[in-house]
């Protein structure tokens, strides 16, 4: 009995179309994760959320062992009922954050030691206590604890990481596997080395695990040198496993990523973009701040049901940005989720056709193309 | 033909319930508007406030005409379709804000001129003017342009304000004549002189409104003295015509003007607290940012069947306000605005069954008493 399976129903070329099966839900791939960093994707209620037809979100293990705490949580019956999402939820190791957002790092063999960035406290993140902590919330699908390399970084630098960041893979496994529920997901690692990462799909892959996430892109490679370890190392996965792409990307970056057999993808940009005034369209994306927009009674996009397409203008969004409404806020937001759903939505459908390729160059050229008659 | 019929259908001492009738939907007294100061009203989408129960808003003068402007509104087919929010809309004049918000003030016979608190532009607001806004967002209810003298005043000072007042009333009656749509209410004035607030019900009677406001109220006044003017003004208010009790206020001040006979109410308490993490309750109201919720699984009101109430624990909504998640607001505010609109719609029940004297009493007993088991 395992927590999770995937089968495939399509592939088209590289790229794949599946289901993935759990307890508490199913998951089209390939899927966009929504990101609900600190219990909530921010100026979403979870049903709307579900309602742009996503099935999976990714909550982050960093922000909730520090505010509220994963005890907590716990005892409040778990993150599925205190967020209110009662659907997969996929939650990370901490790794990253403790390298991007917290003070004071230490790392060594037995883990991560780091303040707080919120109230300065400090605390302890192992391969076994990040289980742990994803045990308590109860997640659906667990990432192992990895060390997240700094972007350059020299060769040896990232042989020394990897090899870490192996050895804290074979804890994971262990711990995951004395927690008895959920799923657990293995992490390439080995920066933009190509040798260094399929070592690292070797090693991962003797360990075993319900599915194989690349790390450690989308940190300032660039799409290019993304897109070659996507070459050099996705043919060497475990064909029957979900495969995700952490932390990306741009819809560009995920139809590229899909084109090379890429299963899942989360990335903060349609929800932060959401709150910066940023839009996503089939025409590429818009800033509502720009006064271009002031007096223009079109929706944002044609193609788009969402509630900011269907009932308002350009001109109000325009405003409600200018003007720091949290409408505006809530409205691209929602959009933006929305289009990353009709995003891989056709995508699992071009792919169940056969076509996804003609689908991937007519998409590049319309996004690339931007905004028709405005040329911002 | 007029724009705006008034059907009293019960009362219970001074107490009264009714329905207001206008083009775009009917509006049943007692009754709580929300205040959509800048086109929205704020953390909320429209549908939203609707579904609370509310079947009017209020919308600000002062910022449509700063920003985005009112002509602008006027060209992309008027307020209602703007903000996606089709039923009735009240606007007030703009006065209240000029004093309030506007910088470099100078009020001459004419009007007002002042200086945008947003960019500092030079604007002038007249009788005429502010009914032209009015008209051009195409409000349902518009309010005249009076001047809201500061609290405290001499007695002389008001007596001047207020002259004035009546004199801008005159002016906005004959603009709004000749316009042709909606509907415009007088605004009563004079301060705590009690005799000057019956001379100013005196001169709108003469020129005669669709209904009547009270203005210059919950400026610092205190409860007291707030229901003293009430007391000494709404008995002489045509009975016929609908009474708004212009941005008041608290729940049990709400319950004591509806007692002394008052039909509408606005004000930004339940939308501004519930950015503030303030929640109001039958019990009173909840700080959520107190570290006594943090642990606590029930709902905030277990009466209440808002989606904050319904789906979220005290302590998700102590963790989401202090981290700063707009979800917060969002819950909050919901949750406040379905508060104000339960209260409002059992005062309405209860002047149907003659029980509003029992049921005022009780609520205020309870709402007065806190919140059972914690005592904040």
């Amino acid at each position: 009995m395992t927590a999770l399976s995937f089968e495939l129903l399509a592939q088209d070329g590289a790229a794949r179309s599946g289901i993935i099966r759990m307890e508490r839900g199913s998951v089209l791939t390939p899927a966009f994760m929504p990101v609900g960093t600190a219990g909530t994707v921010k100026a979403m209620l979870p049903e709307s959320v579900a309602e742009t037809g996503a099935d999976i979100i990714l909550a982050n293990t960093y922000h909730l062992m520090l505010r509220p705490g994963a005890e907590r949580i716990a005892a409040l019956g778990g993150l599925h009922r205190f967020m209110n999402w009662p659907w997969p939820i996929l939650t990370d190791s901490g790794g990253y954050q403790v390298m991007s957002l917290a003070g004071l790092r230490k790392i060594s063999e037995a883990g991560v030691s780091f303040r707080s960035h919120i109230d300065g406290s400090e605390h302890f993140l192992s391969p076994e206590r990040a289980m742990e902590i994803q045990s308590l919330l109860g997640s659906d699908i667990r990432m192992v604890l990895d060390e997240c390399a700094p972007y350059p970084s020299s060769e040896p630098d990232i042989e020394r990481s990897l090899a870490l960041s192996m050895r804290w893979a074979r804890r994971s496994k262990e711990a995951f596997a004395q927690a008895g529920t959920g799923a657990c997901f293995g992490i390439v690692q080995g920066g933009v080395y190509l040798h260094l990462r399929q070592r690292s799909v070797h090693e991962l892959s003797a360990i075993g695990f319900d599915g194989y996430a690349l790390g450690g892109l989308a940190v300032g490679e660039g799409q290019g040198a993304m897109f070659d370890v996507l070459d050099a190392t996705v043919p060497y996965l475990p064909a029957e496993k979900p495969r995700y792409l952490m932390g990306v990307g741009k819809p560009d970056d995920i139809v590229g990523a899909i084109l090379r057999g890429i299963d899942m993808f989360d990335c903060v940009l349609p929800t932060r973009s959401g709150r910066n005034g940023q839009a996503f369209t089939w025409n590429g994306a818009l800033n509502l701040r720009n006064a271009r927009h002031s007096d223009d009674p079109r929706p944002l996009d044609t193609a788009c049901s969402c509630p900011a397409c269907r009932a308002y203008s350009r001109a109000y969004l325009h405003h409600v940005v200018k003007a720091g409404e949290i409408i505006g806020a809530m409205l691209l937001t929602w959009h933006n989720l929305a289009f990353y759903q009709d995003l891989v939505r056709s995508l699992r459908e071009v792919i169940g056709m056969g076509a996804v390729k003609p689908f991937a160059a007519r998409f590049l050229e319309r996004y690339r193309g931007g905004d028709v008659d405005e040329g911002e």
